[in-house]
């Protein structure tokens, strides 16, 4: 089994696969007379293909614990993947380089409480791996025609500590 | 004062509004081998006008104690508006009908733990308004050209409890 050390999810660490969806060093302003602030367009929304567009669902998944197995990665062609977390749970993010159709260079990435993700489209990435328990995320993904999913099994898994 | 008595938002009474965005009663599959389900599809994402683009923001709101002034409501032409909590702090969601660019018959719902709304595209709503404590919403509207704020101030303000 290959060995793959998680560490702490920034953007600056993050940059290449996406955006860190979080409060702090987001642009920000007040609205309703100062009764709120407005961290504004946090997320590239990229969907594509026939008939697409952009869904807002919730999903809920089981905890995992450390160290995870990570047999596989995953990309959707078709449209980025937004996940925020409803809760405090940390949850596991695995992102890959793409060479020619073939996931390289896993990363691993753990949040920060409250942190979400959004990964861009038709970048690999672990499934959904929450950590702490039984956590709900608001996921803005795509709905459209075609398959929007493409797997990859690694020859020698990975295990994430 | 008007009075206005709220009362606990639910899908039926929402229904012409827009829609509540819960896990109980939406159409839900698993994935990722049965480790997570999806609820799928819960906003109606409706934008429209010159480079309109959904976007997905945070938004923290400060608390409001019950009975709450009202004195105005506002709607958006060019955008829905999704307010989904990231905790478990309820808030009030005020909406009316139009009538000829009139709001009319003011309708006051508190949400129940967890649960978010989406305000239909040019409906009229009250601001956000969180009842428990400090409060992080993810948002999902509108970005684009032009104005999307149409305000209307009541004559007599509406008192909610």
């Amino acid at each position: 089994m290959n060995k793959l050390k998680a560490s702490q999810l920034s953007q600056d660490v993050f940059g290449e696969y996406g955006q860190v969806i979080q409060k702090g060093g987001a642009k920000s302003f007040p609205i309703n007379a100062g009764n709120c602030t407005r961290y504004h367009d946090l997320v590239t929304i990229d969907v594509t293909g026939e008939e697409c567009r952009p869904i807002v669902s919730i999903v809920s998944g089981k905890p995992y614990d450390l160290p995870v197995e990570v047999p596989m990665v995953e990309r959707h062609p078709f449209g980025s993947q937004a996940f925020i977390p409803t809760g405090n749970n940390r949850f596991l993010v695995v992102v890959c380089r793409d060479v020619d159709g073939v996931p390289v260079e896993p990363k691993a990435f753990i949040t920060s409480p409250g942190q979400g993700v959004n990964i861009a489209r038709n970048v690999w990435h672990g499934i959904l791996t929450p950590l702490d328990g039984q956590s709900d995320f608001v996921v803005v993904d795509w709905a459209g025609k075609g398959v929007n999913l493409e797997e990859h099994f690694f020859e020698t898994p990975y295990q994430v500590s």
